[in-house]
């Protein structure tokens, strides 16, 4: 394992060829909103976490003013979906911003995963517009035909018409080494202006998931974010563009602010 | 080899002094139009390919949505031009976009056509002029006199004024390894505004390298993309000088719009 | 110990679980000037120095025309505070920009205060808000809860209410890896546009240590600083938001215009 | 030797306790139109070559279309000025551009003149003003009190105000550099509005040399180059702040334009 990076095992835990959800923070932070939706509602179980020196050297605040380090995190639930399938879940704080970085831990991560046995993976993301959507669309792509065609199949859900466009980050390169190692991965894209961090994205996301798995909750808290985020757009409806550019880059976890020290 | 570099074999061919054609995406995609052209209509088979982790961390999105990831590829044309010569082309979807990955990789691509026993060496690229242009120009430079007064003689081209300007990418630093390999080199740089794809400047480049190669084929496909091209433009007539400045680094492969996913 | 740094002992000191004082170059400088008046106040005595090719390529020029190089610096004072402590105190006028140099040298500053046999750290620094602030809060984290708390009970300290928000540079990694090295660890950060090198957030952060630690000194300097600036501000009311970006970053040491040389 | 640099030595020749002055591009281009004037004039000969994998990727193009390398080269004047000393000159069409390499760089070149026997060096390079000057100042420092002295003596010299203020590239670092080899090194920064090559700026800091070492020659090309250039501004009264920026970081070479090709 590349010396930069650590994971450290939490809990022994025994999984039968577990589905993988990756939501680590992206444009609009959609991927992290659904997973961290499915976490809290499921109950998921910390099980093991990612440490590493490429990402970046900074920590974050919570609540009670203590400090959290960067981090990706592993969760478990088990008897998932309508299946009764193993699922594991991964989210966190960070992505690795350079190249070296970015390339390292998904290779690490998509390893990790094949040591799990696992038997399909969904990257969950956003792509960004630019500009205000009316409905969001949530864009799919893979590595398996069948895999794409089960998606495509289900309301909502389209494949890019921009021939060539790309999928940056861990989102993108999972598929690439699921490919390597022969597993089935599918991303899932939540149509964003990719300006501000986007729960009815997240949701629209969540939806798909919810149709091709058989499972389902209680949506109640996130249709509360997406009327705060609503509440606040219309009080300030002009972006920065500048901003876009910001949010093409995979970055930290999401704040209210821009505020840093240094 | 540097580690962070693997070609693989594809197609095990027999060539003889191959003349190389490198079309790599660079500045208005110009080398990669023209290249891309060629394998078409020449029906080039591919025999090699490069992967690397000096490439951007991300896979693009085909028609179908299966991915594709990062690459450079190399193809032959046997019986190539008037003196049926042997023809090698290096197109991809991708240059490395830092300074150690543009050097190792044009260190390696260079030892691979000098193993395939290159007997001289086009590099074919875009140069910017930040303006439109009536009628794109075709400028030379190359690593050996008699090499480029042959171009030189030729209708539309020419040398730069601007003593001391610049070649980056490979198609700079592949003539500079080809001379510490004792191979010609040249390079014809269609001229382009620069902020967007242009099959104009490739046409051009074509155009030299019909006549001085003798061979030449059905332009109306690229006629087509030119005419599509100027209507596009007709109807967005101001551009984004921002986007002038993205577009003088190597860049990933075109896609008609601008969004990423992460 | 990376050998991209070096750390000279310059005098063998004798020191007693120290408190330790971070104010490295940030944000508003604001960390650097707290330390910068308690080491000319109290007359600390500099004992070591860390020399880093982390550190950005350049010397700075002092008033007489010789040249300093890139460093940082450690100053003691015995008999410090209410206590009588024994308080090391890290000053310098650069800190690493690129991830690699931070982390590596945030990882070695803490192995030297820990061989100290340090007791406690106050990592010191600015918080930008990005506009002019009536009265500078100061905001407090870190890594052990009592610690917070014996801050946030006095005057002008706030817990950020910006949940997830980040610490960037040493003033954050420090309170990390005091962490690993089971130090407590607390930041004070002084609320300050950012834009510009701001003393009076430094004050409200020297009040609060002040309070804390039971010492005091003469503020008169730090006051006519104030009222130089506050000066110049009202003279020049409108300021390139652009800087703002600038001041993000871990910067060199403050210089009264933004001329450089190459 | 850090194992990305070469020094090649094309001719072995006998140097005694030379001076050196180093005149790499940087901003305003005022040290290498400085030092290449005196190659012209003086009829250096060109001794030893210095190559780099830390420098651009890239090449440039000469006026008769062959390509050049990038390169720093080192040239000898025998006999040179009042004391009839010998003189190496450091010239190039480019400095790296990323820490490491400066750094790396920096200590080869020293190591280099110390290996050299080197008495003296002069850095010279321009100092960005962002704003038309009147009269192009010239501004001193250096590693030892005695040698700033002597400069500073003599007309239209002076050391910066602003305390602090930093010195980039090789004209800052090799000052370092030497101090760590007990070579007495002075940095001439002639005052540059900073946007474009300034030939005013470098006759003034030629000026110094001349009175400081007892040489002079024809300054009718560079009156003739100063012509040209206040022609072209009054012709193009209005620049594009933005490129200020772009000249604070070591650059390549000059040219008339800003055209690339990738």
């Amino acid at each position: 394992m590349d010396d930069k990076i650590q994971i450290k095992q939490i809990e022994d835990v025994e999984l039968e060829n577990p589905i993988i959800f990756e939501g680590l923070p992206g444009i609009g932070f959609v991927g992290k909103i659904v997973v961290d939706e499915i976490i809290k509602q499921l109950d998921a179980t910390k099980f093991a976490e990612l440490q590493s020196d490429y990402f970046p050297p900074q920590v974050t605040v919570k609540k009670d003013g203590l400090i959290d380090h960067m981090k990706n995190e592993f969760y478990y639930v088990k008897d998932f979906g309508e299946e009764k399938r193993d699922l594991v879940i991964l989210t966190g704080n960070t992505q690795a911003t350079d190249y070296d970085g970015q390339i390292a831990i998904s290779r690490e991560l998509m390893n990790f995963f094949a040591d799990l046995g696992a038997d399909k993976i969904f990257t969950l993301g956003g792509i960004g517009t630019g500009e205000m959507v009316e409905k969001n669309r949530v864009f799919v792509a893979g590595n398996d035909l069948d895999a794409i065609n089960e998606v495509i199949e289900l309301d909502n859900t389209h494949i890019r018409k921009d021939e060539g466009g790309s999928i940056i980050g861990a989102s993108g390169l999972l598929l690439h080494y699921a490919e390597e190692k022969d597993v089935k991965a599918v991303c899932l894209m939540g149509e964003t202006p990719g300006f501000f961090v986007d729960p009815s994205a997240a949701k629209e996301v969540l939806m798909v998931l919810f149709k091709l798995l058989g499972f389902e909750f209680d949506l109640e808290e996130l249709d509360e974010k997406i009327e705060t985020t609503l509440k606040r757009l219309s009080l300030n409806p002009q972006f920065n563009p500048n901003m876009m550019e910001a949010q093409q880059a995979p970055q930290p976890a999401p704040s209210d602010d821009l505020r840093y020290i240094g």
